[in-house]
């Protein structure tokens, strides 16, 4: 028979034992109370988010998607963070190319380097999508993975935008940080599929998005493996391998993910491709365009933009397809991040 | 005041509570108390391990990694599972060119197709790797990814060994699947890094080791992304794409997963430089080999074999860098898992 003692103890322990399955249950109904989305206005984009959700995660319904196929792709500039008056990455190799000019005095006549040492962005990228590819390649041809990532991360602990004087981590948009956490806590696994270097993005989308290294999907140039004093690196060759593109990036999902996602959001004509895949699986679906409409509190651009291109042809095709576009004017009560102090 | 009811009921809820939440904390207590690896003799290789894994999950020591870079990586063939004496990736593609040769009329004449019609294996895999890429892709061309998905999924569902007449599936090391596990249980996430085709082994890896899709990577072909009727395609191109083997195998680990493994299994010398990549990381580190020693319950080969070759220059590599060499025969008690009926 037991002491009463030992069956005092046991009774404290099932006590506790009891206050922490209740303060668990407690936590789960109160999040679920909440607004998870409390940076999006009530209308047609937040409700088709809510909606999607509800869906693919409710057991025994016809939508109902198992949490090892619940994939969510994001594009990055002009997605998850702006992308003007320039994709900030080029910020970063255009700082690159100064630092190195002294190593390449041919880059003094060279096109597009000559134009951008000489402070004339915009002639410098005149030659496109050629000319930043090339002052990409240009700017890390030689060096090993690891100092390339120390490069970025010392930039981006610093960087500032032009404009509005914030860092650029933080010209994030509060809205889609919500969202990503939202899929995330029912079970998706998010991912970025952007035109942008996947070395430049990984080593601080963890910290900012929550999206580990090894769900960043973008473009890529050659790597080399070799020995160098006795130690096996991975260099950056001047050699483009991927672009993550258009129709760059339903391809760029199959190589990295393997399965088709389920929910899409993009800004540009550059993600049409990623948006007209992820609806031909079939079955419930969410495809969003941001669309940049707010001058005030960030730019307005569109058709006529040459960086985050969202041309007429694109608004029409989300029309015709079904697509949510996103008023950023409209849907999101709040744009950026409150500033850290 | 509470009523006497309401007082009952809550106990209940408690007492209830209490005994979910103690059935959770035994059933944790026996897991950990039970040995995580059955089939492993005790020994070098099997301690090896245990002791890894106990320095990198021990907060606050020296070699403690955190969960979100504990990245463990696999190869394939003669490693997760068996490889004599074909690849059985090769098993697929000769069914393949038999199942295509209508189409083909000029196989008939053109090697490595011509010896492969005439039953003889050997005379058509003379090329080397060239003549294994040159089926691979000529039997997979032109076919949607979901084509192609659906043709691998069928095959494995019957395929069957021709020595010993178990499923391919089931000719998987069952170390190797505890391991695998054991892993996982401590905050790993485990990928297969193969010189396979990453297509033929993405449908089946989740069911049979446990590693979903974007968690493998290995050989691949270009893909283009088109309209077919309306709906969007990836199109398999007869194209090399990358070739995941040697100096592939870190070069495919920073494009696909971005963080340098803390651990690494391998068995042949095309995993030599996975195994220094890993070990190049410095801190604690795994390194292992499978060495095919059990000619009796497996396959015996090594430097001679032109599958899976295990050179004497890498058992040397091994002893230089104090690799683990894994002896199928001294560290498994069992190779493969029951069969199911």
């Amino acid at each position: 028979m037991k002491s009463h003692l030992r069956r005092h103890a046991e009774r404290v322990v099932h006590i506790t034992a009891a206050l922490v399955c209740a303060l668990a249950f407690t936590t789960t109904i109160t999040q679920a109370a909440d607004d998870p989305l409390p940076s999006w206005n009530d209308g047609k984009a937040k409700q088709s988010i809510v909606d999607f959700v509800a869906k693919v995660t409710k057991e025994g319904s016809p939508d109902f998607v198992p949490v090892a196929a619940r994939i969510a792709t994001f594009d990055n500039d002009g997605t998850l963070w702006a992308e003007q008056p320039l994709y900030f990455q080029l910020f970063f190799a255009l700082e690159r190319v100064k630092a190195l000019a002294p190593q390449h005095p041919e880059w003094q006549t060279k096109e597009p380097f000559a134009s951008l040492l000489k402070g004339d962005v915009k002639a410098a990228l005149a030659g496109g999508e050629r000319a930043i590819v090339e002052i990409v390649m240009a700017t890390q041809a030689g060096m090993t993975i690891e100092e390339f990532d120390k490069i970025v991360q010392d930039w981006i602990a610093t960087a500032k935008h032009p404009k509005t004087g914030r860092l650029l981590t933080e010209m994030v948009y509060q809205p889609m940080l919500e969202l990503l956490g939202y899929l995330r806590a029912n079970g998706f696994k998010t991912f970025i599929v952007s035109g942008g270097g996947i070395e430049f993005m990984r080593p601080w989308t963890e910290k900012v998005y929550g999206i580990p290294p090894e769900q960043v999907v973008g473009s890529s140039g050659k790597l080399k493996f070799e020995m160098r004093d006795g130690k096996p690196v991975l260099v950056k060759l001047p050699e483009l391998d991927f672009i993550d593109d258009k129709v760059g990036k339903p391809i760029g999902i199959q190589q990295h993910i393997g399965r088709r996602p389920i929910a899409a959001v993009g800004n540009s004509d550059g993600d049409q491709q990623m948006l007209e895949w992820t609806q031909g699986g079939g079955g419930a679906r969410l495809m969003m365009l941001v669309h940049h409409d707010d001058a005030v509190r960030e730019f307005a651009y569109g058709a006529e933009s040459h960086i985050g291109t969202f041309s007429d042809a694109l608004m029409a095709e989300a029309k015709k397809s079904g697509w949510t576009v996103i008023s950023m004017k409209d849907d999101w009560k709040t744009i950026f991040p409150p500033e850290k102090k």
